[in-house]
Parts: C-alpha cells; sequence; structure tokens
C-alpha cells in the first residue's frame, strides 16, 4: 500500500534537532491512549538520538518513580491528569501545575489545554486529555533548552478556537483545468492522484505532525467543489478517507469531508436532492451514519452550495438554512459538524449593471437567516467580502450574525498572492483580521467571534440587543501543501502555514514572534555559522512581505487587477468587463469603488458603527482599503499627504526595488553554511521570479495608470 | 478499420441532388487511370439515383460509339486526351474543345486545367490530364441543368495556382491546452484520436471529394506544431499517413507532411539537429527516401521552425535558408517540396521596448534570403505581418521576395473571426488580399506572384531590377473542418473552405458569386419553397458578415483586441502589456501603432510604391487600416469625415445591430421548409450566441474608449 515518493521530505519544523533538548535528557510520561503513545513514541525518537531516557508509566502500573532506566528523578514530566502515582520531585510540581484549580473565566484544561511549570529541576506538562499532551510536548519543543532553564510559573494553554482546521482543495480525480490540487502551487495532492489515493502513509503521518506541532486539530482531505470520484468518498470510496483517518488521528487531527450538495442525484440514487424532500434526509441519514461506522471520528462535512455552479439548495427552492440544517441532522447523532460555506455571489453579473455589487453578497444572502442553523452548523465566512485579495477590509458577516456559529476561512495557498513564487507572509494579515474589533476598539475582536468566547458587542438589526455567545466555529485555512520537496514549493512558504496554525491557537500571538518560533525550529538547529545572520536575514526578507508584495500589485484595497483564470501577473483590466463582480471602474479621471451608503452600493451599511461611517468617510476610510470603498480623483489627496496617482507610482517603484534587496540580502548567505545549499537555491530561483514579476507588476500598473490619467511621476521615473 | 461516426456526415456542398443534371442523362467517360476512374464512379452514383446511363471507354477499347447503354448519341462527353476513338456525335465538339491550340500565354491545358463545350445536344469536357477530367466534372455539376441548355463556346479553365493546400492544425496526440485540433472549433480531428489515427474512411474519402469540388489539390494532415507522437508519423508510424494518401488519392489530393524540425533529435536519433550537419543530411535523406516508397506522390513537408518556441536551424547557428535548403534537397529526387512559414517572431518581445515591432518580423527574418532557396521550397507567408486578424493590410513580404517562391496562407478556422459561433463569411477578405495590387493599381497582384504567372512589378531593393518569375507556391489554407456533422461546427462556415478553394483556383471570382455557388449546390437543390427567398436569406446573413465582424469587434485595423488563449471575446488591454508584441497603445489622448517611417517602426518602408508612401501618409492611409500605421488622437478625422472615437462607437452600435438583423432574417426562414430543421436550430442556437457575443463586444470597447478618452457618444447611446 505504501509507495513513498523517493525524494525524502523536508523535515519543515520538525527537524531531528529540534528535539535535542529533550532528547538528551530524563524524561516521564504518563497515562493511556493514542495520543499519549504519541507522545512517548516522539520522545522515545528523540532519545534515541541524542542519548535521553523515557519511561511509560500508566495509571494504575505501579508506584512510579523507579520505572525509568535511570531510576529517576526526571528532567521532564509529560502526565495526563492527576490520578496515577507519580514519582517523589514530580508529584509536588504537578501540584503546582494543576492549581489554581479552573481558570478565572470557569474552564479547565479542557480537552486540549495543557499546563506547563518548571521548578525544582523539573519541568512538567500536565493535561486533562491526552490531546492535551500532545500539545504540551510540542510547546516544550518549541521552548528547546528553555524549558530547561529557569524555574517557570505554572502557566495554562488552551487553544482559543476549539476548531482549526486545513482545508485542501485537493481533487481526487484531476480536474481539466484546475489540476490535482485546485490552486496548488507545491506540486500534487498527497493525499490523491489521478482518481485514486496515493497511500503515501509516510507522508500523511508526517503531515498531521507538523499540523499538531503548530496547533491544527482537523483537515478535510478534498476540495470543497465535489466532482467525480470525489462525490464517492461519501460512500464506495469511503475507506480511502478511512486510511488517511487512521493515519492523522495519532495526532490529534480529525478528519472532515468535503461533500456534493447534491451527492444523491450525482451518485444516480435519488431523482432530487431536496433538503426537504423525505427520501434525500433518509439518504444522507443513512451516509452518515455509515461513515461513522467506518470514521467514528469523523469531524464531518464541508459543503460550498450554490456557488461559482455547485450545486445547493436554491436548486430547490430551499434556503441555506434548508441545506445545511439537513446536512447537520444526519451528522447530529455523531457528534459531527456541517462547515458550510458563505462564499455565495452572483458569478454571472453584468458588469454593466452597478446596481450589484459582489462585496454585499454575503452579507445580504446570510444574514436573513441568523438563528435558523442547527448547532452543529458552522457558517465558514472568508475573512474578506471578496475573495482572498491582498488586502480587503474584514467581512461584515462577522459581525452581523450573533446567533450562528462562525469560521474564518483564511487562504494559506497563496492563489493571489504571488503563488508561491513571491515570498509572502501572511502571518500579520491574518493576524489583523483576527485582532479586528467590528464594534470598535474596546469591543470583541473576530478571533473572540469565532472562538465563541464573547458575544457581539453592540445591538444588531436582527437580534436588537446583546446575546450569549454561540459555540465558536473556529478558524480555517486552505491549505498551501503538496507533495513538493519543501511542503509548499517556496520553502519560506512553510511559514504560512506554521503561523496560521499558531494564530487559530493564540490569536493575540505577535506574527513576528511567531516567525521567529518558526525559524528557530527549521533553520536554527541545523545551521553552522552565525544563527543571528541566518535570523535577521530571514526576518528581512519575510517580516513585511505581505506590504511588499501588496505594493507591487493592486493598490489601495482595490483588488483583482490580475490574469483572469491563474491569478498569476498583472492584468489591470483582465477582471474589469467579466462576469465575477470584481471591477474598479478606472477612467481617466479616476479609479475605486463607490461602496457607500450616500452615494454607492451601499456596503459600508454592513458594518456595525464605527466602521459602518468610518468606511463611508472619504477623510476617515483607512488609506490602504479607500479604492474598495470609495471612487476619488487620480489627484485626491491621501491621509499620507500623498495624491492617489503619485502614491500608484511610488508603491509600485517602492515594492519593486523591496523584492530587489529581499534578492540582494539573500544572495548576502550563498555558500555560508547557514542553510541547505539546495533550499537556499530554490529560494533564490524563486527570489529571481519574484523581481521579475514585481517589475512587471510595477510597469504595467504604472504605465496602465500613466497612460489613463495623464498625470507625470512627480519623480520622472521610467513609465512606459 | 474502419469505425465511422455513428452520425452521419453532412453532404455539404455536393448532396446526391447537385447531381441530378447528371444523374438523368447520357454521359461517356473516356480515358484511364484512378482519377478517371473516379469520374466514371461519380457519373455512374448519379445515374443510378437519377436513371441516366454512363459508359466507359478506355484508350483503344474499340471503335466507340456504339458502347453504352442507349447505344449513343451521348448528352455528355468526359473524355481525356484526343487519342482514343470517341463517337461519331462527339468528335466533333471535341474538336472544338481541343482547339484553338496551345493558350495564348503559352500553355497547354495542364495537369488540372479542361475545356468545356457544348455544341448540337453535346456537352464535353476534354483534359490532357486525369485531374482536369475530375475538375471538369465537378464544372458540370456547378453548371447543373445550365450545362445542358444553350450553347456554350468553348472555354478553357485551368487553376491560377498550380498548389492549393488545405493545412490541418489536427494534433495527433491531444494537446493538454490547444486539444485535438489546435483552434479547432468544429469538433474532434477526421484523421487522428486520442494519439491514434481514426481510420474513418468514410468521413476521410467524402472530405477529399468536397476538396476535390472546390479546387484543392493537396492536404497537410497534422498540425505545423509537431510534438509526440506527430513527430513519428516520418518513421514508425508513416504507415497512419499512408492510410490517409491511399483514401483521398483518387480525388487528387497529396499529402503533405508537417515536421518537427528537430525530428531526429526528438525521436532520439541524433545529437544535432543542425541542417549542415552530415548525419542530419543523411538522415532526411533516408527519411524522405522511405517516405515516398511508402507514399510515392507524397507532396513534402511542411515547417514551422523557430516560431512560437518550436525548433529551427537558429538553435544551430544556422539560416532559414539552411534549414529549407536541407529538407529540399531531401526531397527533391521524389520532386517534394518544403512548405517553410514565414511565421517567425520575437514572441517573448518586451511591451517596453517600443523600437521593436512584430509586424515587421517576416520581412526582416526573411528578404536577406531571398535567391537562397532550393527551387522546391515555397515560403509560406501570412497573408498579413501579424496574425490572421479581422483585418491587416497585405505582408509585404508577398511583394518582397522576387527570387523567392511564394506561397500566401489564410487561415478558414475563424481563429480570430468569430469561432465558428459567428458567421463570418471571409471570402471578401481573401479576396481582398488575392487582388491587392503591391505595385499599384496597373501591377500585378498578390495572386499572380504567388501563382507565379508574373514576375514582380516593380525593382525591389534585393534585385534592382525585373526578374522572370519563380515557380508559383500558391495558396495555403488553414481547415475549418472537423468531425461536427456539418464538418465546420457552423454550418454557414462551410461556406469558407468553399470559397477558398475557389478562390485559389480562380482568384478573380467575385466572392458573392462563389456564395452564390456555394448556396445553389448545398441547399437550393433540396429545398422545398421559395429558393430565391431562401437565397436572399443566406445572402443577407453572409454577404457583409465580415465586414459586420469587423465593425463590432476591434476598430480601424487595430486588432488583438481579444481575450487571451482562446481568442474569443473582447480584451481591450488582453495583449496590451503582454510577450506576443500586440499593442494598441490606447491612452487617454489618442490610439494606433506608430508604424510610419517618419516617427514610428518604420513598417511603413517594407511596402513598394505606392504602398509604402500612402501608408505612411495620415491623409491617404485607408481608413479601415489607420490604426494599424497611425497613432492619432480620439478627434482625428478619418476620410469618412467622422471622428476616430465617433466611428468606434458607430461602427460598434452598427455591428451588433446587424448582427440582430441577422438573426431575424434568418428567424424569417424557420419552419419554411427552406433548410432542414435541425440545420435551421444551429444556426439559429449560434447567432443567438453571435449576437450576445456582439453586444458584449460593443459595449466593452466602447466603455473602455469612452472612459479613457471622455469623448461622449454623439447620439447618447448607452455606454457603460
Amino acid at each position: 500500500m505504501n509507495t513513498p515518493d523517493p525524494a525524502p521530505v523536508h523535515p519543515a519544523w520538525l527537524p531531528p534537532e529540534a528535539f535535542r533538548a529533550i532528547g538528551g535528557r530524563r524524561t516521564l510520561v504518563c497515562g493511556e491512549g493514542l495520543l499519549v503513545q504519541t507522545v512517548y513514541d516522539e520522545v522515545a525518537q528523540a532519545c534515541a538520538r541524542y542519548g535521553g531516557t523515557v519511561t511509560r508509566q500508566r495509571v494504575g502500573a505501579g508506584t512510579g518513580g523507579r520505572a525509568g532506566a535511570s531510576g529517576g528523578p526526571y528532567d521532564l514530566v509529560l502526565a495526563l491528569g492527576t490520578g496515577g502515582p507519580l514519582p517523589a520531585g514530580a508529584a509536588e510540581v504537578v501540584a503546582e501545575a494543576a492549581g489554581p484549580g479552573p481558570d478565572a473565566d470557569g474552564d479547565e484544561l479542557g480537552p486540549e489545554g495543557f499546563a506547563l511549570v518548571r521548578r525544582h529541576g523539573v519541568t512538567v506538562v500536565l493535561a486533562d486529555e491526552p490531546a492535551g499532551l500532545l500539545y504540551g510536548l510540542f510547546e516544550v519543543v518549541r521552548l528547546g533548552a528553555a524549558a530547561f532553564g529557569a524555574d517557570r510559573p505554572a502557566r495554562r494553554h488552551r487553544p482559543a478556537m476549539r476548531l482549526r482546521l486545513v482545508s485542501h482543495w485537493d481533487n481526487v480525480d484531476v480536474h481539466p483545468r484546475m489540476g490535482q490540487v485546485e490552486r496548488g502551487y507545491a506540486g500534487g495532492s498527497i493525499f490523491w492522484r489521478d482518481g485514486a489515493p496515493r497511500h503515501d502513509a509516510e507522508r500523511v503521518r508526517g503531515y498531521a505532525r507538523l499540523l499538531a506541532a503548530c496547533g491544527f486539530n482537523a483537515m478535510t482531505v478534498n476540495n470543497v467543489n465535489v466532482h467525480g470520484t470525489a462525490t464517492r468518498l461519501l460512500t464506495d470510496r469511503l475507506d480511502d478517507v478511512a486510511e488517511i483517518a487512521e493515519l492523522v488521528r495519532p495526532y490529534g487531527i480529525r478528519v472532515h469531508l468535503s461533500v456534493n450538495f447534491a451527492a444523491p442525484v450525482a451518485l444516480g440514487e435519488l431523482p432530487t436532492a431536496d433538503p426537504l424532500d423525505g427520501d434525500v434526509r433518509a439518504w444522507w441519514a443513512k451516509a452518515a451514519r455509515r461513515l461513522h461506522e467506518t470514521i467514528p471520528d469523523l469531524g464531518g462535512f464541508m459543503v460550498k452550495a450554490d456557488s461559482e455552479g455547485q450545486p445547493g439548495p436554491y436548486r430547490y427552492g430551499r434556503s441555506h438554512a434548508d441545506g445545511a440544517n439537513m446536512l447537520a441532522d444526519a451528522l447530529a447523532p455523531y457528534g459531527g459538524v456541517v462547515h458550510w460555506r458563505a462564499f455565495v455571489y452572483n458569478h454571472h453579473q453584468d458588469w454593466r449593471d452597478r446596481s450589484v455589487d459582489r462585496a454585499r453578497a454575503a452579507y445580504d444572502h446570510f444574514t436573513p437567516f441568523d438563528g435558523q442553523f442547527r448547532e452543529n452548523v458552522i457558517l465558514q465566512v472568508k475573512h474578506g467580502p471578496m475573495d482572498f485579495q491582498v488586502r480587503e477590509p474584514v467581512s461584515p458577516v462577522l459581525a452581523a450574525m450573533p446567533r450562528t456559529r462562525l469560521a474564518v476561512e483564511v487562504q494559506a495557498t497563496q492563489e493571489y498572492t504571488g503563488q508561491q513564487r513571491h515570498v509572502c507572509y501572511l502571518g500579520p494579515s491574518w493576524s489583523e483580521v483576527l485582532r479586528f474589533a467590528p464594534w470598535g476598539e474596546d469591543g470583541p475582536t473576530v478571533a473572540s467571534v469565532v472562538a465563541g468566547t464573547t458575544g457581539h458587542g453592540a445591538p444588531t438589526p436582527s437580534t436588537g440587543g446583546d446575546l450569549p455567545a454561540p459555540a465558536g466555529g473556529g478558524i480555517v485555512v486552505v491549505s498551501n501543501v503538496g507533495d513538493d520537496h519543501y511542503w509548499t514549493g517556496h520553502p519560506l512558504a512553510q511559514a504560512n502555514l506554521y503561523a496560521v496554525g499558531r494564530l487559530g491557537w493564540a490569536p493575540d500571538l505577535d506574527p513576528v514572534a511567531v516567525l521567529d518560533e518558526w525559524i528557530e525550529l527549521t533553520f536554527t538547529p541545523s545551521a553552522t555559522g552565525d544563527p543571528e545572520l541566518l535570523r535577521g536575514t530571514l526576518h528581512a526578507l519575510l517580516d513585511d512581505s505581505w506590504h511588499t508584495y501588496e505594493r507591487y500589485t493592486a493598490p489601495l484595497g482595490v483588488g483583482f487587477m490580475v490574469r483572469p483564470n491563474t491569478h498569476y501577473g498583472p492584468d489591470v483590466d483582465g477582471y474589469e468587463y467579466s462576469r465575477w463582480g470584481t471591477y474598479h471602474f478606472a477612467d481617466r479621471d479616476g479609479v475605486g469603488v463607490d461602496r457607500t451608503r450616500a452615494t454607492g452600493t451601499g456596503f459600508t451599511g454592513q458594518y456595525p458603527q464605527p466602521w459602518a461611517d468610518r468606511y463611508e468617510s472619504l477623510e476617515r476610510c483607512p488609506d490602504e482599503l479607500l479604492l474598495f470603498f470609495h471612487h476619488v480623483p487620480y489627484q485626491h489627496v491621501l491621509q499620507s499627504g500623498s495624491t492617489v496617482i503619485q502614491h500608484i507610482y511610488d508603491s509600485h517603484f517602492a515594492g519593486a526595488e523591496e523584492v530587489a534587496g529581499m534578492a540582494r540580502r539573500w544572495a548576502g548567505i550563498a555558500g555560508s553554511g547557514l542553510v541547505d545549499p539546495a533550499l537556499h537555491a530554490r529560494v533564490t530561483e524563486r527570489l529571481a521570479e519574484q523581481l521579475r514579476s514585481a517589475e512587471e507588476w510595477r510597469d504595467k500598473i504604472n504605465t496602465y495608470f500613466l497612460r489613463k490619467s495623464g498625470v507625470p511621476d512627480a519623480h520622472d521615473r521610467p513609465i512606459y
């Protein structure tokens, strides 16, 4: 069954060296269960390499304390619960970790939390459930030697969001246009090849381990556009899913399945997929039962319905609530959830009709149904109202459905952000989304909304008052991983997957600090030479790379100036006269989309205050979103003091120049031994393409706007 | 071997009814040979249907005159040569047909010519060679009952061009992007499917028959971009070609083969394809020998070299003459020719560099080699300097290589002219090209240059004086045929293939008269109802459809405002900032490409007088090519009296309105019995798409230029 790729897979943020601090010490692992076994195996593997010892103590397995090879005491104790006997030295530290009782907000450690403390030369990780122990182990890995240094007061760690899911747009059959992985920029799928499972157990297991180490706990294994063979994963190809579930389960990853809403019809079993039809409901109930018989911990379904040609309840005159609830009812007996995507809009829009605004679509479609979804329905909302552009405002849906479980969806695969040929570290972008406070500075953030930890901050039209928070829906991340040697095509794009996992666990983390963790884990252990030079170089390339990408591409939040279909490279009018609802309305006088209530599409009215008014105001709308909300003359003066047209020129020259600087900086560590030469070469090659592309963007955008506006560059730089 | 498509193939311009006049009469066929047998079989088939008789008389087969079922005399005599005995009544008419001896210009009837005369109630076709008899038969078919009416004085018919070749861009393997037929809009290939021959003998034979009936005598069977299996047609897949050659030979069609210049390397047999390398030359000589052993009448090779990524002599530091001559030497012993395409340009152009002009490329690349090509090399020149746009000037190469055999290449497959979803009868466009007189009104035409019947009209820089004409290269037509039921997707697109065949035979024909022939053959015989209504409707749809298409698409010769890759539908800037050398340079002040000698790329200087000066002159340049040669302000006044911007608006409104009129007109004959209802429905469906597309063109082009120019429409029509 196992046919691994001949090329070894890159260890990413879990190279053996990252376990050095643990592997050289004496560890006790206490507890039982699959994930505790994983913890034990990880430590044992490290010890085999670095000469340490690991002792396994099962609950009630003995008096403890003398089972280890070295006869105790231990440097590290990883203990599940407090029911079992513990070695003398560890017991009191554990007691400290366990105290001071339940958290202030009333919760226990929960199913994934852990406490970490160091005292009397012993580091203790304590968890209530096996998953917590696993996450605790990876926290120790992250700390490295520091985990065994000075004392550390007890600190509890719990994920902010219960569901942290990686969504794979992997096709089972090769799609004629989209290929094996839709919007994949890292080779083939790690799960599927040409309509069949790859059976590459090694790679899938390694992937699950990486996901767990940065905080994920769920994944879908197939594209949200479900066609052909993928439809049958529900039925006669279910074993293919079970095989993956089996491989990822030891790392606490639950598998979810993307399903075709019209599966009963597509599979030829029923004449309708009407969600209110009794036969259809029975069909799904039976499918769910069979699924959970085969995969008892199946997480649930993900559904793209009535979107971009996918079937859905509209076909039968039913609502999204009808559709989602039917699937939710089928899954409810087994604890499964339905991720129902809010990415619904008219993709056959007439560009001539300016009254239609795609940005409004998700809000208009879904907010009327707030409160009507089952408790196990999660409405999955893209972070912005359009589609993963480099800069969008936060989707107003995230602040408008107080009685609905919401998840925020972000895109690690760099569809619109350089397709893993460009360095574009998206941690800061996602951090901005998660920290965004829809009701103003002191109100709840998007992170707390999707975590389900706070209610909405202000009355909304649909409720008239504050409500208790619904259970959280968490974060969904479109994966950037494929069967490429580096997992992500561009080696530095690994940072995006790592970062978004960490931000899902702890949205308050500083994305630059997260990057530092990633650098420390991934590169530092094996580097020879000056680690600070390496760290400095990587930070110089990555920290501001999202802003750099923004500078040389579509300006001031306008978006979609990309080549149709591929979404790579500039094409200013590529989506201007199209059916996709993605326009900039540039003419000889000005540019931007008027989405104000006063004179435009009224989209600003979908936000609560203060944003409804701030976005509405030409003076107070943030510069970086100006053209998303307003159509302005080229000579409009930004808050920055520059004009729109001069900002376009300046930012594009600056962005391309920054890429040139990144390439120079990277070239500076060639031959230094700081990174593997093959990895250095791969990044060098991609930086060359990024520079070529950035210059192409610069020149096309500048030329387009010079030709249209007639306003010369104040600094007389070359524009064509 | 024969696996015909289950759907019957449309008879196109050879329905059985077209043979009614012959089939009901008494015919004598005299002569021997494969093509004479074809003539006999055609007549016999018609007689079987309509009750006439046909008599076969071989040379020396008897005294003649009494062999027929009716015992003579005959209504029609189709006779090869005058050597054999003829029936009494026919002999004197034949004598008249044979006289008055050789033509004024010194030639005999030649290998494909025939004489036609009617006298004393007998119609006689006389030919020197079997092919002439076949063409004569089809002339009688075209004449129908009129061939048997009043007396007709003897008239000689000879094709203007010796080579009239249909070029198939059919891939043997399915190309991942281009499919089975590159730029094919009529289904799959009639020759190939998924890397293998289709063995659809019926269809291929039927196709050869249609080609012969409109005047073609050659075809290539594979795409000029030669990849994968197609490369091996030269070697171990040669039998696949031989099978096709066998099927088309009875209709006088010779097969040519598109070859990969790097075949010796691609097939893994040699390390180089250097045309001056002895082993390479020997390899091709051997390949040619093997080819001609298998297919003795193989016409030769067609080569796309050093063009759009295809390999060629440049790779080895050799010239196009070196490359072409090597292949010519290999073919010379067998009388084969090399069609060497002049479509060579830099397809990685930097749009920022305005000094490069793709229009100049073919002239710049090839004219230095005038006189250096072997006699069996034909330089195949696209009719315009760019690439089959709806409007281009004639390529100056056609007037600049007096010592080179030239063929003109035109495109029946409607890549840039509506892709057989739009009605666009290209006869008038090709007629303009063929009648174009590069040296002024009284000089030779393009038709005479490629026919090889006249020398160049004026001294050129490379010769310093008049030269005798080289042998002609003829006309090459990119086929619009596929395995669609109607052959061409759009049933009315059949007219294009018919017309270009006829124009290759007789370039002076009026394209509207040719259309009339096509209507008469294709529709009239089977129509019930008023034939004049049908004829009027078809003329109304087709006659001016090329101009209609021009009106609603790219204005004033500017070209290439199409969607990249697919080339269907409008995208004004689609090719503006690309590597393809296809720009319009529209800005807020004006539009067009300055190709003058005075201030532009100097392309006008590639033309002889008077065109060099006429195109150079802003005042005298024909309106329809203004933007091809000049960059002008939007308010520039055309010779028509309109401004450029108002012309853009007016022509786009008019073009779309004309399409609406076409659709109404066609709807008017619904249910009339004038055409088959299925065909009516197909055309109706395509007209609906044409109208939708024409309105899309109208609105996008108008909106683009309104936004850019700021000049309102004088008639205040809706622009967005």
